[in-house]
């Protein structure tokens, strides 16, 4: 529920003909209805949702698609990282088909990262490509996953290998929908809010670090937060749309993060995928200072800060520890941002200045975490 | 086997700065290693191919890629269309991210349609999108599916209902490589090749008349007939890439054609799918002459053609038959290319006077498949 009603926010995400907008605000869910049919008249729509949110959000979508005349159908996947996989990519994918929808009609990613992952790869390669409108409900999917057009499954060989880059034409983002979200999933997308802080906009750091209660609570600074979220990832997708180049910022915390999922078996109970980021950035921040690229005041400034909301941001925080210094290196060095043996990773100089470092040598790595695995 | 060993020839596919090369000459196979070693240095190299294929063709070829010093791995998998389902897909993107290849790495289809869509597809979405090249060895793949950049699979909703717009970086056409393929399936890939004179080039129409021994035979005849064909082919998906609009003329007998095909449940004993085309032209003018769009004369010389090389050109040449109207023409509506419930068709004012025609009354295309049954 939201203390105010803030305006709707529309953030632009340039790329051509592939230009879409995201909107964000209050009540979207129930207007949704009335903004599809007039942004996509006549498209029938299939939603895509898990068990979760579909009990909670897709009865008031539902209502408004039907008040509007838009045919639809809801698709229910299991809620959970799991769903992300071939067998269920085949059943979605068979669904929509069941439903006869056409090229121009919709699917409709109504959920977390994990339904808009699926769902928009689904949407990419029925009838090689239909329409697509994400309507993400975790805060990691409002300020992340949703944008940007990437899409896709895990496979055993590794989380998000197969998929496709595949643009919505249309995010709207309900930040009522937020409340019924658990408090730990919050701050998980939490962490992914602060790194736009980290990567390049220390004023929007500072004003975290400030505002953060209002984030949490809801109204005008969670819209807020969330439009400077999508806004600064909508300029990197636009700058480079499939990750040749400095898309990879939006990495911060996330090779050390993976390393970290990895170890601890992608078990959601004992860590999930932002908590990983939490404690990756602040890795990256601590390996910076240790190879001198930034000072130790900026590593132990944003780390207070993700320790004042709840965060963990030490690799002892991890339940039931993340084990040697040999398993995250195997596992960082397995991980998809390894280009021809050499390891890269964001690193800072500071709060709002990361950047790409290609050729970081292995045993500085190592030497790394040896030490901070020490720190207890 | 050449009787004589003509120029590689080589037509440009202009896809902007997704732009690439048809090669087509004698002993491409061979000089594969090198070629790709100079295209693409220093890539690993998954090839895909089926068990007939992979028998008569691979070993050839990798002799060349551990000649050049590349790595190569080869991925086997069923002759036949029953293979482009998604059970084999994840079979082909498991076996790719087990051989550790990179995004920058290749994806190469050594093999007819079945296996240039299925390898192309995966291509597409392991990695969101790996190095890809076609070595299309039936004269259909050599002719049509290996270029223009669809690929994917089957669904029990229809053929080919799965899939994504994913160009090669390179296609290598061996000539050679068609003396094993069945005279059936020669014949069949030759109807897509006079297709090519059928849509808009009466000239080449003309010339396969008095040539076509020559095609069937090898040498340059055949160089010079997929070269126009793939030109032609290029030409169209140069101008509208994700068909959106005239790319449709290339679907020059393939409503009819793919009603014969469900009618035959896809038995491809029965009926394969260019002779499925062949039969599906003949159909579309002695409609487009019934309805006054061309004369019957036009309709009768491109039969005669069709007839002389040895392909089926009427519905009593389907052994077992095609069913009835009704069955027909529920196929017909099925089909992929009706847009919200009109009937679109190719039809043609002449030989190479092709054109779209949208909104074709339904009520036409019964009467006119009632008397062609009634043919005998
Ligand atoms: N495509 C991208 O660019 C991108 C970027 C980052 C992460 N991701 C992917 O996103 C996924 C993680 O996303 P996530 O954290 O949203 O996971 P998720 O989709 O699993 O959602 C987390 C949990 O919250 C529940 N939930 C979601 N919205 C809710 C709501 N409003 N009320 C109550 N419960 C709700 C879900 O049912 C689920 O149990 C991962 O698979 C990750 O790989 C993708
Ligand atoms: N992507 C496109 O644009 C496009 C266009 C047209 C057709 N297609 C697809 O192509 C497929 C049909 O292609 P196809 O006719 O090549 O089928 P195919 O790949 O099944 O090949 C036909 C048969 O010939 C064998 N074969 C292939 N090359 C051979 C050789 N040199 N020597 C001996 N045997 C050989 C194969 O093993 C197979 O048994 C269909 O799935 C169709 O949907 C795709």
């Amino acid at each position: 529920m939201s203390i105010d009603a803030p305006e709707t926010t529309r953030v632009p995400v340039a790329l051509g003909d592939r230009s879409y907008d995201i909107l964000i605000g209050s009540g979207l869910i129930a207007s949704a209805g009335a903004t599809l049919a007039a942004r996509f008249p006549g498209r029938a729509v299939a939603i895509v949702t898990d068990a979760t949110v579909g009990d909670l959000h897709a009865p008031a979508l539902e209502a408004g698609l039907t008040a509007a005349g838009l045919r639809h159908h809801r698709i229910t996947v299991p809620a959970g990282e799991a769903t992300k996989r071939f067998a269920m990519l085949e059943e979605v994918v068979d669904q929509v088909l069941a439903h006869r929808l056409e090229r121009g009609d919709l699917v409709l990613a109504l959920g977390g990262g994990v339904v808009g992952d699926l769902a928009g790869f689904a949407a990419a390669i029925v009838r090689r490509g239909m329409g697509f409108v994400q309507m993400p409900t975790s805060l990691l999917a409002q300020v992340d996953s949703s944008v940007g057009g990437k899409t896709g499954i895990n496979s055993r060989h590794g989380k998000n290998l197969v998929g496709a880059f595949y643009q919505p034409g249309l995010v709207l983002a309900d930040t009522d929908v937020l409340d019924t979200l658990s408090t730990r999933e919050f701050r998980a997308g939490y962490a992914e809010v602060a790194k736009y802080g980290l990567i390049d906009d220390p004023g929007f750091f500072s004003w975290l670090e400030a505002n953060w209660r209002g984030v949490f609570q809801g109204g005008k600074d969670r819209v807020h937060a969330i439009a400077t979220s999508c806004r600064a990832k909508a300029a990197v997708v636009a700058r480079d749309e499939t990750e040749t180049g400095d898309r990879a910022l939006l990495n911060l915390g996330h090779t050390f993060g993976h390393a970290l999922e990895a170890a601890t078996r992608y078990d959601g109970t004992r860590l999930v995928h932002g908590e990983a980021v939490a404690i990756g950035m602040c890795q990256a921040f601590r390996f910076s200072a240790k190879l001198g690229l930034c000072s130790s005041d900026a590593a132990e400034r944003m780390t207070a800060h993700l320790k004042t909301v709840g965060l963990p941001t030490e690799l002892a925080h991890v339940p039931g520890g993340v084990g040697d210094v040999d398993g995250l290196m195997a596992a960082i060095g397995q991980d998809k941002k390894v280009a021809r043996g050499k390891l890269t990773f964001i690193l800072a100089r500071g709060i709002g200045e990361s950047f790409i470092a290609k050729d970081v040598d292995p045993a500085a790595v190592r030497a790394f975490l040896a030490e901070d695995l020490a720190r207890g």
